[in-house]
């Protein structure tokens, strides 16, 4: 019970870090001696320090003896820095806590191995499941070879994104208008296709939570794309992307991407369907009605049958604001 | 407080009637003693008795003077029996207490007004707010002619009510087909345009809640219709109506119908949309992708800008079974 809620408390610094620490996996980690905790780290910005460094420099004396709660295994291998299961050994660390084996073949146990030859009490598996929620992404590229994927919809009541004369400002309220932003702030990326990018010139970027490290900004084009903002403190990276939604998925995986928000349009959003490749949905609906003749916001399918229809199972609903959020997951995504 | 917990019973009885009671109202009454409930009532099937009359038969000699907590003020007028106003009355009550003042000519405060005369203690408006709500059907009919109109969308998640090919069953899950029936139940009738009726043949009754008065079958068309079952104790009457959306609603109006709710298809709906007679939407969103070459779930609103469109705000959102339930007001329905 005590390892668990020690746990949850690793799991929230870990949190901080989504969006922000790609290639890297984005970990929590908490120092507890006595009762008391020493210290408290998450992956910084980029992906280094890692967790432990950061929660061991702010331990000091006081981690010799302590309890290491780390939502990942530690890493084993030398990078640009000592791998943290030695940290960890040198700083005297009595007995480790993790969540997760980590999947990256260069660790993969060997973390866990380091730390019992050293005499260290280890406990694997406490929140494991929570723990895989928060790693979805990083799991993902790790052992399917691509980043995860949010597809977001907001949509009339009748599933509209726009009038039939293409007025989109505002169907939802101000307070989902900003749910968007922290989720691009919890994404690695955001991804458009070729005909959003050129209708909307959209900003991609996260505003209104102070200086962040941008969202690269993806568009899915094979053709010229229109001026867009240069990258900066105001825009992430922008990448352009052409070929079967498999490869392009493929390829930002290589990139190092673990989780990557797709805004759109509907032919894009078609493809990723139809490709089985959404892990994560997430609509916003608003009490307004645009009739049949309005803009769907997801493009055309070509189902046979219902059974073929890409299905989600509700991981949440709420109201937000004045409009109603629900969350869906895949039921084969990363996350159980 | 104890008056407005008293109430809330008396309005959890009324809520009974709903659906059940047309052309009358469904009003809830409950009789307080020394503290003691010691009678109970709620309009029963066809609008007789009254809830007054239930309450006062199952008190007895008991409801000398006790306290009656009345959802609606007791009517005046001689109908078929004599008024609750006078068996309240008769019946030695000492205090009166109701929510809502009867707009219907008939009564409108004369029911309260022969109270006072007979030296009882009268309270009016305690739980308006949640009276009107009960109310808001029968209020309708006596204050704009027509009864309100809920209007059902089962969608996917971008909106679909079936495939391109027609493919429909099942996109919602067994627990809110269940809801439906609950909803048809708690309305007077159910409405569809012809089209629905002549491509589904829909049952529209309630099934799944033991022996019930079935709600009027609305069909709006000038064209034949196709052989539907027979009324009798699983299927309500059957009426065909055409003609200008604010005229049918009239006409239902004038038939007594305080509650309709319009389970489609996409072209009556969007018709009664566009003419400004929806006053809730309830929808139930799948966690199912059809895309834009799925069947529309509301037909063309033909809206200029968005400003144009029917606004509603949300009422409450929630699971149900695997869907999300989400209902909506319109801002100018006679709740408040």
């Amino acid at each position: 019970m005590t390892d668990r809620r020690h746990m949850r408390h690793a799991l929230a610094l870990a949190r901080r870090g989504l969006g922000n620490v790609w290639p890297n996996p984005a970990v929590g980690c908490v120092l507890l001696r006595d009762g008391a905790v020493v210290g408290r780290g998450w992956t910084q910005p980029g992906g280094r320090p890692h967790a432990e460094v950061m929660a061991l420099a702010q331990a000091g004396e006081a981690a010799r003896g302590a309890t290491a709660y780390v939502t990942l295994e530690p890493c084993a291998h030398h990078g640009k820095t000592p791998p943290c299961a030695e940290a960890l050994v040198r700083a005297g660390i009595a007995r480790v806590v993790t969540a997760l084996t980590d999947p990256d073949p260069r660790v993969a146990g060997r973390g866990h191995a380091i730390l019992r030859a050293a005499g260290i009490d280890v406990t694997e598996g406490i929140c494991e499941a929570e723990a895989r929620a928060v790693q979805r992404g990083f799991l993902s590229r790790i052992q399917r070879g691509r980043p995860m994927l949010t597809l977001k919809l907001g949509a009339s009541f009748d599933g509209r994104i726009a009038t039939a004369s293409g007025e989109s400002q505002w169907i939802t309220g101000a307070e989902a208008r900003r749910h968007v932003h922290a989720l691009r702030l919890g994404h690695d990326a955001v991804m458009v296709g070729g005909e959003t990018a050129r209708a909307d010139r959209p900003g991609l970027n996260v505003r209104g939570f102070g200086p962040v490290r941008q969202p690269v900004r993806i568009v899915v084009s094979s053709r010229p794309l229109p001026d867009l903002p240069d990258e900066g403190p105001e825009h992430g990276p922008l990448w352009q992307l052409a070929g079967r939604p498999e490869d392009v998925m493929a390829e930002l995986g290589v990139r190092g991407l673990t989780r990557v928000l797709c805004e759109g349009g509907g032919v894009l959003a078609a493809s990723l369907l139809r490709a089985g490749l959404v892990d994560q949905l997430i609509g916003y609906s608003a009490g307004v009605v645009l009739g049949g003749d309005g803009r769907a916001g997801i493009g055309a399918l070509g189902l046979g049958r219902l059974a073929d229809a890409p299905r989600f199972r509700l991981a949440e609903t709420r109201r937000i604001g004045p409009d109603v959020l629900h969350r869906w997951l895949r039921d084969d995504a990363v996350e159980r």
